[in-house]
C-alpha cells in the first residue's frame, strides 16, 4: 500500500485538519463528534443541508461545505457510515430555525443512521426532511444496499438544494427539489483498477490486467459484469446506453451531465469520455445544457469513471448556475 | 496499460475535442496547427499570455485558458514539446496589439521551440517577451533540462500574469511579474508510482513496492534519491526543508502554497500533506496567505505530490485574488 498518509487510523482526521486549515473562511470542523460545518452556520432563517457518508470519496462530502451547497457533512471512517451522534450534532449545529434537509446516499448503514438521527432531532423540535439518493442503474441490490446505490446524483442534488436553501426556499420545497433531482438523474460507473482501504492495506478486489468492472460501486462493490477493457468510446457507449434507457431520456430533453473520475484517472481521459458522451447525446437529441468534468465522487485511488445524466428544467438550471463557494465547487 | 482512451495516437486530440465541447464559452481549439485559445481572443489592447508544453500534465496548460489566465496554450504530444508552428500560430491569434508573453517551462525542447517562434513573430512586428520558469529545487540538471526544471510555479505565474494582463498592464510589467514569481517560488515533488505514456504502453520507470522517488520530475525523470516510503509528515518535512532553505524563505515571509497531486493521488492525501505543511510554515513563521490544493500540474496517473511555495507581496496577492474563469481555475 503506497499512500501519502501517516497512520491508517488517522487518515480522516489528518485530512480534516488540513481541510479546516486550508479553508477557514468557508468551514470549520468539530472533531468530537466529527462533522464539518459552514463557517457561518447556523444561518438564521435558512434551511440547513446536511449530508455525510463514509470517507474516501473526496471531495464529496466535506469539500462541498460552504455557501450555496452543504451546511454540514458527516464523514465516517473510510467507506464506513458515520454514526447517528455525528448527524445529530451536525443537524443541531446548522439548524437556523427553518429546518434541515438530510441528503442520504442509499447505503444500509447511512440510511439507518440518518433515520435514527432524524428521529432524535425531531423530538427536539427541529423540522427534518430526508431524501434518499439512489441513482445508480448498474445493479438493483448490492453488498451494502437494498435497492439501487446512491452515487453521482448526490453531487448534483447537493448543489441544487444548496442553492435553493441559500435563496430562502422553505424545507418542503428544498426537499421536493432533491426528490426531483434523484428521480430525474441516472448514473453508472466503471473501474479499471481496485482501490486500497488504508485500514485493510490490500486491494478491495482483484481484477485482471486486461479487464474492467462495469457497473462498479463507489466502494469497489461488484457491478454487472467483468469484461475485457474496451476503448473509451465503447465504454462511454456502454454506460450511456444503460443510463439513457433507464429513465428514459427522450429527444429534446435538456440535461446536466457529469463525467466523474474515480480518483486515479487523469483529467485528460475524462475529457475523452466527455467527447464521446456529447456525441451520444447529439445522436439522441439530448441537449447538454451544463457539464461537470473532474473528480467529485471518488473511490480513493481507483482508476475509472462514472457518468451521471440529469434531466433539467429551467429551475434546476437556474439553481445549478447560482453562486457556490466551497473548497471543491466554486463559481 | 489501462486507460480510458481510444487509440494512443489520438489521446491529445480526442481530449481537446472534449475540452472544446465542454467549454465553448471559454475557449476554442485550432487543430492544425494545434492550440487552444480564449473564445474571445484576441482581446484588443490586452497583453496576450501564451504557454504550452507536452500533454499529460492536465489541467496545465489547456485547462487554464480563459478570462484572467492564459490566452492560448500549445499542447504537444504526451510529454513532448510542442512545435514552433503551434506557438507561432497561437501568438499571432492572441495578439491584441499590446504584445504577447510566452511563459516557458525550462525543458530543452520547449525553450528552443518557443525561442524560434518568438523570433519569427518578432519579424512580423509582434512584441514578444519570454520568461523561462525553473523552480524545481530537486536537481540542477536533468534528462530534458539544462538547469532546473520548470514545474509548479508555472501555475502560479500563469494565474498572476493572466490577472495583470486582464487589468491592462503593459507587456514589460507583466513579464516582470512573471520573473518575480519565478524568482520567488520553489517547488519539489515526490512519486510513489510511475506513469505510463500511452504511446509507450509501459511504465516510464520501475519503482519498488516499498519505495518512493524524491525529487521526481513531471515526466518521471529521476530525482535526488530513491528511498523507502515514509509517512506523509516525513515526506512533507523532506520536501519543505529543501524548498525553504533554497530561496531562502525567512520568518515573516508571506507565502502562497500549492500542494499539487501528480494525477493518481486522492485529494484526501493532499489535505494530509497540507496539514503538516501548514505546521512547518508555522514553525518557520511563514504566513500562508493563500493555498491551492488539488491536481494542477500532473504526470498522467502518477501517484505522488509536489509542494510549491511562493513568497508573495501585496501586489501578487491582489493579482492572485483577481477573478479567473477557466475550466480548471475559477473564482
Amino acid at each position: 500500500m503506497k499512500k501519502l498518509i501517516n497512520r491508517p487510523d488517522d487518515v480522516v482526521e489528518d485530512a480534516l485538519h488540513g481541510l479546516e486549515r486550508a479553508h477557514p473562511h468557508l468551514l470549520k470542523v468539530s472533531f468530537d463528534p466529527l462533522f464539518v460545518m459552514r463557517a457561518d452556520a447556523p444561518v438564521v432563517g435558512k434551511v440547513g443541508i446536511v449530508s455525510g457518508g463514509g470517507s474516501g470519496h473526496e471531495p464529496m462530502h466535506s469539500g462541498f461545505v460552504g455557501r450555496g451547497m452543504l451546511d454540514a457533512a458527516c464523514p465516517g471512517a473510510v467507506f464506513t457510515s458515520p454514526t447517528p451522534d455525528q448527524m445529530l450534532a451536525a443537524t443541531r449545529a446548522v439548524d437556523g430555525g427553518a429546518g434541515v434537509l438530510h441528503i442520504v446516499k442509499n447505503y444500509t448503514g447511512d440510511v439507518m443512521n440518518f433515520d435514527i438521527a432524524a428521529e432524535l432531532v425531531a423530538e427536539e423540535g427541529i423540522a427534518v426532511a430526508s431524501v434518499v439518493i439512489d441513482d445508480d442503474v448498474a445493479v438493483e441490490n448490492s453488498i451494502y444496499t437494498a435497492g439501487r446505490r446512491g452515487v453521482g446524483a448526490t453531487v448534483l442534488a447537493e448543489k441544487i438544494c444548496g442553492a435553493a436553501a441559500e435563496e430562502g426556499q422553505p424545507l418542503a420545497r428544498v426537499a421536493n427539489l432533491c426528490r426531483q433531482v434523484n428521480e430525474c438523474a441516472r448514473s453508472m460507473g466503471i473501474a479499471l483498477t481496485s482501490c486500497i482501504v488504508p485500514a485493510a492495506g490490500r486491494p478491495t478486489f482483484a481484477i485482471g490486467d486486461g479487464d474492467m468492472e462495469v457497473g462498479i460501486g463507489i466502494h469497489g462493490e461488484p457491478g454487472r459484469e467483468r469484461m475485457p477493457l474496451q476503448t473509451a468510446d465503447e465504454i462511454t457507449d456502454l454506460l450511456s446506453s444503460v443510463i439513457l434507457r433507464d429513465l428514459p431520456f427522450v429527444a429534446g430533453d435538456r440535461v446536466i451531465v457529469m463525467v466523474n473520475g474515480m480518483g486515479g484517472t487523469p483529467l485528460i481521459e475524462l475529457y475523452i469520455v466527455f467527447r464521446h458522451l456529447a456525441a451520444v447525446c447529439d445522436q439522441h437529441q439530448l441537449i447538454i445544457e451544463r457539464n461537470l468534468i473532474g473528480n467529485y465522487i471518488t473511490s480513493l485511488e481507483m482508476a475509472g469513471c462514472s457518468i451521471t445524466v440529469l434531466k433539467a428544467d429551467d429551475e434546476l438550471l437556474r439553481l445549478w448556475d447560482a453562486p457556490v463557494l466551497t473548497p471543491a465547487l466554486r463559481w
